[in-house]
């Protein structure tokens, strides 16, 4: 193992590079950028620490003490691919809150308001105006996940002044008083029939797969709309298309159980339903990926003053053996 | 002049109709209901209330005292069309500022994250994410007219957490503390160069026409966003497209100098534009009919106890010779 950094990604600017630069040369890293994890490989043989979100980076790097993903979502990590045992994971979160609770208000009054079917109407150049829309005021929504991103979309519904905002949660804890109540996941066959807008911003983790499957959506009532810019795992996806295509249910996915969606798959053409290919928070806001950089140098500094890093996967926070 | 109410809306329902009769008759009003306003004709020989939009009504009303139109906007009416010289006119301000800031906020954050180009992306089966986004975070947004929809605006921009919010209007006020700073219509050549979002909600007067013109324009910076849901002729059509055609500045418009915008007009393949045929406001969310009829009905109770109306447009507030 050397004193080496290496960082694979394609969205970083100069900018990002220079403090990266600055910060590794004071701890006496020496440090190699790479668009793509494949150039990087080679680079791999006795690093020390990756910045990167490949699976690949984490095969294929023996001497591997930490590696810290930009993404919020770690699911493409499990601790047995890792070619290091001593290897810590780390995550971004924290850093995708305000585009994607950007991307949920978004969505979510483009379905409420119907502008799928206006902009088809505009693109025809008529002029009708009388299709009959629905409002985030007075709605009853529900948020499935109430982290970083639940958060954020939450601190921004209130403005739009909703009936009610639940968050679920397995904490019990209310972020800064910013939901009306938090309830626990049991609890989620109570709330769903009161439910008129469900955001979901879960991970994929065994506990949340196909958490809201046919049961669940059978409990929404009658034009409830679902917005998942979490996992599509949370889904079960074949009994959301039967919904929306009897009308009953609306959706806007922004992740899918299959990505990229396969180009024969149903769901493209299925309708009461605004599909995005998974932009919701990616890297190409440039807040976002100051936001990655500044919490990675920050997870770097712990790192090398021995301390716990502050958004560690694994291993578990408490057990790990330090730097 | 008989004791007689006529409304004219398509889009009330049943329980809007049973208020207003309770209303009506409790004061010794007969009530009568029309989808339109063509079919009222025969009803308004000798009818002293009217509650609609068209100004049909105020040409063939020849013993009216009061017309109150459902829309916030009353361009469509002047003093000398009216057929009875004792009239006076109100609005229903205050019943869009829900639906329309919705509007606002949704056609932003499409334009901001590219959702036309996202929507035709996924109209072709791809799975592209990389197109640059951009947020309402750190935006300088500036607010030409802070009344009933600019501040619903303003409340909910609040929550995006923009670098600075700022109106702009003629009597300094700064409504409940919503904007940063309340600059005169006299500065706005000073503000202009500094507005990523420029959103316009104000009605058509002499003094708001072409008030954004080429060289307003000119001084916006580059990529800048207008929304303008208030009235098409506040800004110079043709100067916008030009620069909408340049690539330089970027609208989302719900409201057109000449509407419906002519099926021949060049905007219509115009890049860097979103269009919606004037829906912003319109009555087709229930909240909206529910409000609209509430003013109408607040104002009515006004009318029947001799006191000033209080969405009176003219004659001027103080000058009205009472019920």
């Amino acid at each position: 193992m050397k004193k080496e950094l290496v960082v694979v990604n394609p969205a970083l600017e100069e900018k990002h590079r220079v403090l990266i630069r600055r910060a590794a040369e004071k701890h006496g890293y020496s440090v190699r950028f790479f668009a793509e994890a494949k150039s990087a490989l080679p680079a791999l043989r006795e690093v020390e620490i990756v910045f990167g979100q490949s699976a690949l980076l984490a095969r294929n790097s023996p001497e591997l003490r930490w590696l810290c993903s930009p993404s919020a979502g770690t699911d493409q990590f499990s601790k047995e691919m890792f070619a290091s045992p001593d290897a810590r994971l780390s995550n971004s979160s924290g850093a995708y809150g305000v585009t994607i609770s950007e991307h949920v208000i978004m969505t979510a009054l483009e379905m409420l308001r119907r502008q799928p079917e206006y902009s088809r109407i505009v693109e025809n150049r008529e002029w009708r105006r009388d299709l009959a829309v629905r409002s985030l005021f007075g709605s009853r929504i529900t948020l499935l996940g109430t982290g970083d991103i639940g958060r954020e979309t939450a601190a921004r519904l209130r403005s739009f002044r909703p009936a009610v905002l639940t968050g679920v949660n397995r904490s019990g804890k209310n972020p800064a008083g910013l939901f009306d109540r938090i309830l626990s996941p049991r609890e989620l066959a109570d709330v769903l029939p009161e439910t008129d807008l469900l955001i979901i911003s879960l991970p994929a983790t065994a506990e949340t797969e196909k958490m809201i499957a046919a049961a669940g959506l059978a409990l929404l009532p009658d034009g409830a709309l679902i917005i998942n810019v979490g996992r599509g795992s949370v889904i079960e996806q074949q009994a959301l298309e039967k919904e929306l295509r009897a009308g009953r249910l609306f959706a806007a996915l922004d992740v899918f159980e299959k990505e990229p969606l396969p180009k024969e798959d149903s769901l493209w053409t299925c309708p009461n339903l605004l599909i995005t290919p998974h932009v919701a928070g990616n890297m190409t806001l440039p807040y976002t990926k100051d936001r990655i950089v500044d919490l990675f140098l920050e997870d770097f500094e712990n790192y090398c003053a021995g301390k716990p890093l502050l958004r560690q996967v694994f291993p578990p926070s408490g057990t790990s053996s330090g730097s």
